[in-house]
């Protein structure tokens, strides 16, 4: 089949916008950061024609579930995934508890602070410092540590709390799809237990509605006899690629009505949710803004990134699926709350 | 640690009671198939102290998690659970689409139609039915079967639906949670899927809060490129007994508030709700009615059961921790919708 262009792309969205209300601007506009064009005003699109009673695809409030990927779609995944970030300011007080580490790889690795060194473990030394710093521990003891380094580390690019790296217009756009009677949920490849810790305070979206990958837990008890949920180092769902349709049917159990990813591991959810009938939204993310947030593809000649590759492979399949391709640089007049 | 008495935690309940309103009565009733009793009186005054913003024990709506398990806490589960009778009907179709299957076990006693020599089949030939029914198609038509057959199928015993087979004050109980602002889940060791096909019409409970025993799905294409789920006979989450609370953890990712359940498999469910601070509620329904429902413990001198034993160790423990018993037969007033 022909590859449809970008360009005629993004002019048959605009020719379809057209036939409908324009998104509201102004003081009554519910979605400020993202300027008028194609994307916003799908977006606007796909909330009325589900939403109107008298629309030919409208959707029952109990259907309308929309799927978000977190790391570079809801907030920052650049330079390094902010939870990989935390397992390694981790490591200092596993091996104080545990000392015979400290002269074992990569424990000794990561406390040199060698970055270059750091950055250049193999993926099983990286999976022993993920087990050791996300397994072990009470549910309740994890989510304590959890909360205790996200008030207190700070991004080395910003200087801010990892938490207020969020994007305002996807702040905006989770609101307005609440407020249309969607439920929101987080799908992301990081750690479900690591991300329910803040989800609700920064995105509004409760523990329930985060999937994430998922270690099992193990049910005890204390010495007290106190029932204690221990987590374990087994894999339950890997939630990435082909993990996000089969972890949106493990935990939710329908059909998304609205995907929105930013790479190649949310491919698969966005297929999945454009397959079902009626109206469905799908939506990526393209980083192509250096100045205000980070430029990274590959697809349209950005350069490539081991964090939250972009493909051409994807973006040509985002063109002939009819996903919307939002521009970081384009699209949004702001990407953080705290920009002037 | 002395056991405490299933009378003496009655007159205790009772006491407490009285300090606080009593339920509503007449055409004001929201729970007119309970008698008034201790059962009835706990549950309105959990609601009561979780729920009014002056109660030292009140609960943000957020948290307001209710569980509930299914078979024999929300619908009948004797003779057999309706699951099990769902896999053995499926049986010929099955081996209609693989005629060879006919003449090798389980299957070929299956197509006996001999009750006897079905009911004595070992656990492993019941786990290659459950592969065979319940796994290898896509979880569209999964759920197509299992609709057909809950249109069609009838208990022997009442010649109604299985899904006319809930307790009607179980449902006011949902529905009296629900309007007080709890959100109902079900976790049950029934297959999640499949219950999920119904609980939404019948419970008012949609599938996204129904925590099930659940197998992996296995994301793939179609012929004709379409994006496809196929059920796996492969096991995720065995939500019963210890996997309960580790069920709830994964897929709720919060301590429940009130939970309720009828066997063993619940105890660990119970544990781990009335573990936390505040006011929680934890209640087991004794199936102490053979003339109106059956009557199974085998604690209490009921009789013993193959299908959602009730033991004296249970029900020990119930008394001990303060959970509540409720007696079919003396705190429902109303067992089915469809009693005169």
């Amino acid at each position: 089949m022909p590859i449809v262009t970008r360009r005629a792309a993004i002019i048959g969205i605009a020719a379809l916008a057209s036939q409908s209300a324009v998104p509201a601007r102004g003081a009554d506009d519910v979605l400020p950061s993202w300027r008028d064009g194609p994307a916003k005003q799908a977006i606007v699109r796909f909330v009325q024609e589900t939403t109107d009673t008298s629309s030919a695809t409208f959707v029952p409030p109990a259907e309308r579930i929309a799927t978000f990927d977190q790391d570079g779609t809801l907030w920052v995944e650049q330079p390094m995934y902010s939870q990989v970030v935390y397992c390694l300011d981790r490591v200092p007080a596993v091996v104080k508890a545990k000392p015979a580490l400290a002269t074992s790889e990569p424990f000794k690795t990561v406390l040199s602070g060698n970055r270059a060194a750091i950055a250049k473990l193999p993926m099983d030394d990286l999976f022993k410092i993920l087990a050791a710093t996300l397994t072990g521990m009470s549910v309740e003891e994890f989510r304590s540590q959890a909360r205790a380094w996200l008030d207190t580390a700070r991004d080395p690019h910003w200087k801010r709390p990892y938490t207020e790296l969020t994007y305002q217009p996807m702040i905006e756009l989770l609101k307005y799809l609440r407020a249309s009677g969607y439920k929101t949920y987080i799908v992301t490849g990081g750690g479900q237990d690591f991300v329910r810790v803040y989800a609700e305070q920064v995105y509004g979206i409760p523990p329930e509605q985060v999937v994430g990958t998922a270690g099992g837990t193990r049910y005890g008890y204390d010495k007290s006899g106190r029932p204690v949920l221990t987590k374990e180092p087994k894999l339950l769902l890997n939630d990435d690629n082909a993990g996000k349709p089969e972890g949106i049917h493990l935990m939710i159990g329908r059909r998304p009505r609205a995907a929105f990813g930013n790479s190649t591991g949310d491919r698969q959810m966005l297929e999945y949710t454009k397959a079902g009938d009626g109206a469905r939204l799908a939506m990526l993310v393209l980083h192509d803004d250096a100045k205000r947030e980070y430029a990274y593809g590959p697809a349209l000649g950005l350069p490539g990134t081991k964090v939250g590759s972009f493909t051409q492979a994807l973006h040509d399949e985002a063109m002939k699926q009819g996903w919307v391709v939002v521009s970081m640089k384009n699209d949004w007049r702001r990407i953080f709350a705290f920009e002037e």
